[in-house]
Protein backbone atom coordinates (compact mmCIF):
# COMPACT_ATOMS: atom_id res chain seq x y z
CA UNK A 1 0.00 0.00 0.00
CA UNK A 2 1.07 3.25 -0.61
CA UNK A 3 2.36 5.50 1.93
CA UNK A 4 0.74 8.86 3.03
CA UNK A 5 3.27 11.00 1.30
CA UNK A 6 3.20 8.86 -1.64
CA UNK A 7 -0.55 9.64 -1.97
CA UNK A 8 -0.08 13.24 -1.30
CA UNK A 9 2.75 12.78 -3.70
CA UNK A 10 0.13 11.72 -6.39
CA UNK A 11 -2.35 14.49 -5.42
CA UNK A 12 -4.74 11.73 -3.90
CA UNK A 13 -4.14 13.71 -0.46
CA UNK A 14 -4.20 17.22 -0.57
CA UNK A 15 -1.36 18.85 1.17
CA UNK A 16 -0.18 22.89 1.48
CA UNK A 17 2.92 22.93 -0.92
CA UNK A 18 5.87 25.29 -0.27
CA UNK A 19 8.13 23.31 -2.82
CA UNK A 20 8.28 20.92 -5.70
CA UNK A 21 10.71 19.48 -8.12
CA UNK A 22 11.49 16.65 -10.13
CA UNK A 23 12.27 14.30 -7.71
CA UNK A 24 11.17 16.14 -4.24
CA UNK A 25 8.32 17.58 -2.64
CA UNK A 26 7.95 20.14 0.24
CA UNK A 27 4.62 20.38 2.49
CA UNK A 28 3.57 22.25 5.43
CA UNK A 29 3.21 19.60 8.56
CA UNK A 30 -0.44 19.95 9.36
CA UNK A 31 0.31 19.21 13.14
CA UNK A 32 3.36 21.60 13.50
CA UNK A 33 5.09 21.53 16.50
CA UNK A 34 5.30 25.07 15.65
CA UNK A 35 4.08 27.38 12.65
CA UNK A 36 6.43 26.98 9.56
CA UNK A 37 6.98 23.27 10.59
CA UNK A 38 7.58 21.91 6.97
CA UNK A 39 8.18 18.18 5.26
CA UNK A 40 10.36 17.52 2.76
CA UNK A 41 10.30 14.18 0.80
CA UNK A 42 11.67 12.41 -2.17
CA UNK A 43 8.72 11.35 -4.51
CA UNK A 44 10.39 8.34 -4.42
CA UNK A 45 8.84 5.91 -1.76
CA UNK A 46 11.75 5.03 0.16
CA UNK A 47 11.81 4.08 3.88
CA UNK A 48 15.05 5.18 5.20
CA UNK A 49 17.31 8.35 4.97
CA UNK A 50 20.77 6.21 4.76
CA UNK A 51 18.95 4.01 2.21
CA UNK A 52 18.71 6.65 -0.21
CA UNK A 53 21.74 6.54 -2.58
CA UNK A 54 23.55 8.85 -2.09
CA UNK A 55 23.19 11.31 -5.03
CA UNK A 56 19.78 10.95 -4.39
CA UNK A 57 20.18 11.57 -0.17
CA UNK A 58 22.57 14.83 -1.46
CA UNK A 59 19.73 16.12 -3.81
CA UNK A 60 17.07 15.84 -0.79
CA UNK A 61 18.92 17.80 1.28
CA UNK A 62 19.89 20.49 -1.09
CA UNK A 63 16.09 20.57 -1.87
CA UNK A 64 15.96 21.15 2.04
CA UNK A 65 18.69 23.58 2.45
CA UNK A 66 16.45 26.15 -0.18
CA UNK A 67 13.35 25.54 1.44
CA UNK A 68 14.86 26.22 5.01
CA UNK A 69 16.66 29.36 3.83
CA UNK A 70 12.85 30.64 2.70
CA UNK A 71 11.29 29.79 5.60
CA UNK A 72 14.02 31.47 8.04
CA UNK A 73 13.04 34.36 6.24
CA UNK A 74 9.58 33.92 6.33
CA UNK A 75 8.89 32.97 10.34
CA UNK A 76 10.25 34.71 13.03
CA UNK A 77 12.70 31.81 14.75
CA UNK A 78 15.63 31.55 16.25
CA UNK A 79 17.13 29.04 13.96
CA UNK A 80 16.05 26.26 11.79
CA UNK A 81 15.77 22.56 13.23
CA UNK A 82 16.12 19.81 11.14
CA UNK A 83 14.66 15.88 12.88
CA UNK A 84 14.75 12.77 10.67
CA UNK A 85 12.95 10.24 12.68
CA UNK A 86 10.97 7.69 10.17
CA UNK A 87 9.77 5.79 12.99
CA UNK A 88 5.45 6.40 12.19
CA UNK A 89 5.53 6.74 8.71
CA UNK A 90 8.13 4.93 6.57
CA UNK A 91 8.59 7.32 3.62
CA UNK A 92 11.71 9.13 4.02
CA UNK A 93 10.77 12.92 5.65
CA UNK A 94 13.14 15.60 6.51
CA UNK A 95 11.56 17.91 9.65
CA UNK A 96 12.27 21.58 8.83
CA UNK A 97 11.07 23.09 12.13
CA UNK A 98 11.44 27.24 13.39
CA UNK A 99 12.77 26.91 16.85
CA UNK A 100 12.42 28.87 19.58
CA UNK A 101 13.25 26.98 22.33
CA UNK A 102 14.12 23.08 22.66
CA UNK A 103 10.78 21.92 23.33
CA UNK A 104 9.92 22.86 19.23
CA UNK A 105 12.10 20.27 18.64
CA UNK A 106 10.30 16.95 20.89
CA UNK A 107 7.25 16.56 18.97
CA UNK A 108 4.92 16.68 22.12
CA UNK A 109 4.16 20.40 21.85
CA UNK A 110 1.89 21.36 18.84
CA UNK A 111 0.71 24.20 17.73
CA UNK A 112 -2.50 24.62 15.02
CA UNK A 113 -3.22 26.95 12.62
CA UNK A 114 -6.40 27.73 10.46
CA UNK A 115 -6.76 26.03 6.51
CA UNK A 116 -6.00 30.24 5.89
CA UNK A 117 -3.71 30.62 7.85
CA UNK A 118 -1.61 27.19 6.64
CA UNK A 119 -2.78 28.37 2.79
CA UNK A 120 -1.09 31.87 3.39
CA UNK A 121 1.70 30.51 5.50
CA UNK A 122 2.72 28.06 2.35
CA UNK A 123 2.26 30.83 -0.08
CA UNK A 124 4.18 33.32 1.42
CA UNK A 125 7.39 30.91 1.94
CA UNK A 126 6.70 29.50 -1.74
CA UNK A 127 7.44 32.77 -3.14
CA UNK A 128 10.73 33.23 -1.19
CA UNK A 129 11.89 29.57 -2.42
CA UNK B 1 35.91 32.44 22.43
CA UNK B 2 36.14 29.08 20.55
CA UNK B 3 33.36 26.57 21.01
CA UNK B 4 33.70 23.57 23.43
CA UNK B 5 33.71 21.98 19.62
CA UNK B 6 36.30 23.72 18.35
CA UNK B 7 38.65 22.60 21.23
CA UNK B 8 38.02 19.72 20.58
CA UNK B 9 38.87 20.13 16.91
CA UNK B 10 41.95 21.65 18.47
CA UNK B 11 42.49 18.56 20.76
CA UNK B 12 42.99 20.92 24.03
CA UNK B 13 39.41 18.41 24.88
CA UNK B 14 39.59 15.02 24.09
CA UNK B 15 36.82 13.26 22.51
CA UNK B 16 36.40 9.07 21.29
CA UNK B 17 37.16 10.38 18.07
CA UNK B 18 34.40 7.81 15.47
CA UNK B 19 36.58 9.59 12.14
CA UNK B 20 37.58 12.29 10.50
CA UNK B 21 38.86 13.98 7.52
CA UNK B 22 40.25 17.47 6.26
CA UNK B 23 37.06 19.01 7.08
CA UNK B 24 34.63 17.15 9.52
CA UNK B 25 34.93 15.31 12.77
CA UNK B 26 32.70 12.87 14.38
CA UNK B 27 32.75 11.48 17.69
CA UNK B 28 30.30 9.97 20.39
CA UNK B 29 28.27 12.81 22.56
CA UNK B 30 29.50 11.66 25.83
CA UNK B 31 25.45 12.62 27.50
CA UNK B 32 24.15 9.98 24.58
CA UNK B 33 20.62 9.99 24.02
CA UNK B 34 21.12 6.44 23.37
CA UNK B 35 24.03 4.28 23.35
CA UNK B 36 26.01 5.36 19.91
CA UNK B 37 24.67 9.46 19.83
CA UNK B 38 27.53 10.48 17.38
CA UNK B 39 28.09 14.20 16.79
CA UNK B 40 29.46 15.90 13.01
CA UNK B 41 30.84 18.79 12.77
CA UNK B 42 32.72 20.99 10.51
CA UNK B 43 36.45 21.74 11.72
CA UNK B 44 35.12 25.38 10.70
CA UNK B 45 33.32 27.33 13.65
CA UNK B 46 29.98 28.18 12.41
CA UNK B 47 26.58 28.83 14.42
CA UNK B 48 24.04 27.77 12.05
CA UNK B 49 23.54 25.03 9.38
CA UNK B 50 21.50 26.96 6.72
CA UNK B 51 24.41 29.84 7.07
CA UNK B 52 26.86 27.33 5.78
CA UNK B 53 28.24 27.48 2.01
CA UNK B 54 26.27 24.88 0.16
CA UNK B 55 29.15 22.38 -0.92
CA UNK B 56 30.62 23.31 2.73
CA UNK B 57 26.61 21.91 3.72
CA UNK B 58 26.43 19.10 1.29
CA UNK B 59 30.18 17.96 2.28
CA UNK B 60 29.25 17.93 5.81
CA UNK B 61 26.17 15.69 4.87
CA UNK B 62 27.85 13.30 2.97
CA UNK B 63 30.20 12.67 5.56
CA UNK B 64 26.95 12.01 8.16
CA UNK B 65 25.62 9.65 5.57
CA UNK B 66 28.96 7.64 6.23
CA UNK B 67 29.28 7.92 9.62
CA UNK B 68 25.72 6.53 10.11
CA UNK B 69 26.02 3.50 8.05
CA UNK B 70 28.82 2.45 10.43
CA UNK B 71 26.65 3.07 13.17
CA UNK B 72 23.82 1.30 11.69
CA UNK B 73 26.38 -1.85 10.99
CA UNK B 74 27.50 -1.39 14.93
CA UNK B 75 24.42 -0.38 17.32
CA UNK B 76 21.35 -2.59 17.54
CA UNK B 77 18.64 0.16 16.55
CA UNK B 78 15.49 0.63 14.83
CA UNK B 79 17.27 3.33 12.56
CA UNK B 80 19.39 6.25 13.13
CA UNK B 81 17.63 9.72 13.62
CA UNK B 82 19.19 12.92 12.69
CA UNK B 83 18.70 16.23 14.48
CA UNK B 84 20.04 19.61 14.37
CA UNK B 85 19.27 22.05 16.69
CA UNK B 86 22.26 24.49 18.21
CA UNK B 87 20.56 26.41 20.51
CA UNK B 88 23.32 25.19 23.28
CA UNK B 89 26.74 25.17 21.44
CA UNK B 90 26.79 27.67 18.36
CA UNK B 91 29.27 25.49 16.43
CA UNK B 92 26.98 23.15 13.52
CA UNK B 93 26.42 19.42 14.70
CA UNK B 94 24.26 16.83 13.54
CA UNK B 95 23.23 14.36 16.10
CA UNK B 96 22.82 10.52 14.66
CA UNK B 97 21.16 8.80 17.33
CA UNK B 98 20.56 4.77 16.95
CA UNK B 99 16.65 4.99 17.27
CA UNK B 100 14.68 2.28 19.47
CA UNK B 101 11.74 4.44 19.99
CA UNK B 102 10.32 7.77 20.27
CA UNK B 103 12.03 8.69 23.20
CA UNK B 104 15.47 8.82 21.69
CA UNK B 105 14.72 11.83 19.87
CA UNK B 106 13.89 14.36 22.49
CA UNK B 107 16.87 14.91 24.80
CA UNK B 108 14.93 14.25 28.05
CA UNK B 109 16.23 10.47 28.80
CA UNK B 110 20.03 10.01 28.45
CA UNK B 111 21.82 6.80 28.83
CA UNK B 112 25.51 6.31 30.12
CA UNK B 113 28.67 4.67 29.07
CA UNK B 114 32.11 3.87 30.99
CA UNK B 115 34.98 5.47 29.48
CA UNK B 116 36.16 1.89 28.66
CA UNK B 117 32.81 1.29 26.92
CA UNK B 118 32.93 4.83 25.12
CA UNK B 119 36.34 3.96 23.73
CA UNK B 120 35.57 0.49 23.04
CA UNK B 121 32.11 1.74 21.10
CA UNK B 122 34.22 4.69 19.37
CA UNK B 123 36.63 2.03 17.95
CA UNK B 124 34.16 -0.43 16.75
CA UNK B 125 32.61 2.47 14.58
CA UNK B 126 35.61 3.62 12.98
CA UNK B 127 36.33 0.43 11.62
CA UNK B 128 33.22 0.87 9.88
CA UNK B 129 33.40 4.38 8.26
Amino acid sequence: MSSIFTKIVNGEIPCYKVAEDDRYLAFLDVNPNAKGHTLCIPKQEINKLFDMEEEHYLGLMQFSRKVAKALEQTVECKRIGVAVVGLEVPHVHVHLIPLQDMEDMRFQRKTSLSPEEFTALAQTITAKV
